[in-house]
């Protein structure tokens, strides 16, 4: 393909695209007037309780021309003056928003350290937020205070790039690395439309995407402040001591990079649309654990009532310790993952090479001038009519012994209380009990959307 | 136990030994008039042959009054003027050589590098071997020239520790760390003298050795020249290059550490014995290998016809490389040895926790911006019908793949020539065939030394 051909089918993809992915005029005009409503609402319910201070904001992608076709998301913010106590904020804040939930189809509290509810109006998914009117994004007073000026700051500076950023988020989607929640690690829309405003437009992210290595910095207001530790940092413009990728995973970094790559040297639609993973039947499962030949074992609990972005963490590093804890004690491990869903199970899976491990373990002990540790591995197993052999290995005791955990189950059951590092959610919730499930326990779930989810595990494929 | 009545033990300890170790005074009559004998034979020869500038050198043990009882060795060295051509010393030693071989019950030609012979006569092994009489041991001409200095050195300052040598060498070979082949690794008996000048007496040296750490340096006389990288650095006194303990292993370094320390605390003549392993029969083995639950393998070729300190180097890297090729291959080794018996096998046994592997594995390819390799590998499993999956974890690509070598036998076979370090005289008899025994084959083996050999290797205690 010459690079003029090239250019011209990239043009083509994004007329293809952006078909799909602009908002239609009815979705404008309808967004549009609830928009409207709720602002209206949000005034006439402050003036009948004296709040006269209040602004009320729009924050979202809609307010900044960077909404998808088929996204009914409205964010409104409600900006008290900043010098109220957090009490006030607190007690005002919360009497306007329960006056706000009745206006809605359906409502929920949704605060977490923050006050703020969502509420459903008419086919509309909308969150009510309170914050403090502050100066600048880098005085802010509660965390949510600084996504009035980075709508600001995009508003300001995407103008003419709006379609690229829909453009840009579609690709997102379509390769798997966008939304920047803790479970995904991805790119947030914030971080899309400033990568759009930085290099100029959808192609011009990508070309430079494509030989981005480990540390990339962008800097858009020239701030030059702190180092951060993550694969990528871009500078907030509204505030130069965060970083607006720090949510970035590496590997969705790292995909992204090659997403881009290919995109670029083969143009194609295909890459605008998520891979969709059917659900695999159970018995396809046992036929795919038999070819594989590895040993699945999963630790299922009843989910934490928390939200993804506290739970998932906590999931991630029960993975991580498990994976730990196994290799100190041979188990080769071939992969971790886990699987929750709201209200019902949390499953923490471990493939294994090997699920069983010979009776004999072989154990280093310290060197031999360690004399205080000499001592006690001498005592513990010299001489010990179970050990099948004691010796010196170069500058090191050595003995071999009975192994204690033969099976990975078993040491689970045996030390997860004791050994591995749980968040407190998934130990609460372990402690009213928990099931150490094998292939045929697993082939027993029932979950449709399991079932979606252990298909993508067990064959992903980076595709075209 | 008291530091006095300790004291007390000791020596009584040392006076059971020496009553064992110290030879007879008919032993030592025997011995001298061998010896005797084996020097008048060498002058009458060299004078019947006009070879009258050289002159026969007393160098072994014997000489030094550190033999110990049932040794049976003499060591002669028929020492020729420094100035003469390396082609005449081959010339004229062969001459004087060939004689002595007539004077000797039997005989044979151990010659490497350098010309000797050994002669057995009346009981006694005796070593004939020609040098240069050079200046000192800083300026040898061929690596045996230096031993008639050493052996000059320890007579000159041994007085009144011959007895303290012979219990340090007996409880070097009781704690099993006497000897200086490859094939041991320990101290040899020059080591020992010079430790023993060095500390002053047996109690002196166990004592020292007992806090040892790697990384002793010795320097009687004070030449404080080379930097050495071994556990133990003696430099020689009659050569400030050359460290004496050069062939110490760090096994036996740190072993002889422990039985120190060990006997020190608790003195007791059972350090002083050797112990015996008897053979184990097939069943026992049989047995054992059920108990341990390990799988073992032995790759056994004719022995090639060399030296065992020419043969036990390339064994010990065959057995290095083995396991480093199956570790990459994942599997997990828990020990390597070698056997080889003259003239008949050598085995080099790998003890695998399990020899076969799932035919899944989980292939970490290049991070993905170094582009170039990340091509290579995306091209040769990515959209490859026979791959698992595709996928990006951090940095990096990862594949799962079929695995090539499922069993450490396969792997054995098909890459033993191609990726393990073979030494040349074990290449050489392997091409000319070798077989990959398992369980059943190994229990066909006849020798006792075998399996003397093997119930050490399965069942080595430190004791007492």
């Amino acid at each position: 393909m010459t690079a003029d051909s090239k250019k011209e089918k990239i043009a083509e993809i994004k007329d293809e695209i952006l078909k799909r992915v602009r908002p239609t005029a009815e979705e404008k005009t309808k967004l549009e007037s609830v928009r409207k409503g709720i602002i209206d609402d949000i005034v006439r319910i402050a003036q009948e309780q004296g709040q006269c201070d209040i602004i009320p904001l729009s924050v979202g992608s809609a307010e900044r021309s960077t909404w998808l076709h088929g996204n009914h998301d409205i964010d409104v913010f409600i900006s008290y003056p900043e010098d109220i106590p957090f009490d006030e904020f607190h007690g005002r804040s919360h009497k306007i928003l329960m006056e706000m939930a009745k206006t809605g189809d359906t409502w929920e509290d949704r605060h977490s350290e923050h006050p703020y509810i969502h509420i459903t109006k008419e086919g509309f998914e909308v969150d009510l937020v309170p914050c403090f009117r502050v100066k600048s994004g880098a005085e802010i007073k509660s965390a949510v205070d600084r996504t009035p000026f980075h709508c600001a700051y995009i508003k300001e500076n995407i103008r003419g790039l709006e379609e690229d950023v829909l453009i840009l988020k579609q690709f997102m989607k379509g390769v798997g690395v966008y939304g920047s929640e803790v479970r995904t690690g991805g790119f947030s829309g914030y971080l899309t439309e400033i990568l759009t405003i930085h290099y100029g437009g959808f192609e011009n992210v990508l070309t430079r995407a494509a030989d981005w290595k480990c540390g990339v910095v962008i800097d858009l207001a020239n701030h030059q402040t702190l180092e951060h530790d993550h694969p990528l940092v871009v500078v907030d413009p509204t505030d130069p001591k965060r970083n607006v990728s720090a949510a970035l995973s590496l590997t969705k970094f790292a995909l992204f990079i090659d997403r881009a790559r290919s995109f670029m040297k083969n143009p194609s639609p295909d890459y605008f649309t998520p891979k969709e993973y059917p659900p695999m039947s159970s018995e396809e499962f046992e036929k795919m654990m038999a070819k594989r030949g590895t040993e699945m074992i999963g630790i299922s609990f009843q989910t934490p009532p928390k939200a993804e972005d506290t739970l998932y963490p906590q999931l991630f590093r029960m993975e991580k310790s498990l994976e730990e804890l196994l290799e100190r004690n041979e188990f080769t491990i071939v992969n971790t993952f886990s699987w929750s869903e709201e209200g019902e199970k949390s499953i923490v899976f471990i493939e294994l090479l090997d699920a069983e491990l010979p009776p004999l373990q072989k154990r280093a002990g310290p060197p031999v001038w360690n004399e205080s540790n000499a001592e006690t591995f001498c005592k513990k197993y010299k001489n010990n009519p179970n050990t099948f052999s004691f010796a010196i290995e170069n500058e090191r005791y050595v003995a071999e012994v009975p192994r204690k955990y033969k099976t990975a189950e078993y040491l689970i059951e045996d030390l997860i209380f004791k050994e591995a590092a749980l968040g407190r959610h998934i130990r609460d919730s372990m402690k009213t009990g928990y099931d150490v499930l094998r292939e045929k326990e697993i082939m027993e779930i029932k979950s449709e959307s399991f079932w979606k989810f252990m298909n993508e595990k067990l064959t992903a494929q980076i595709e075209p």
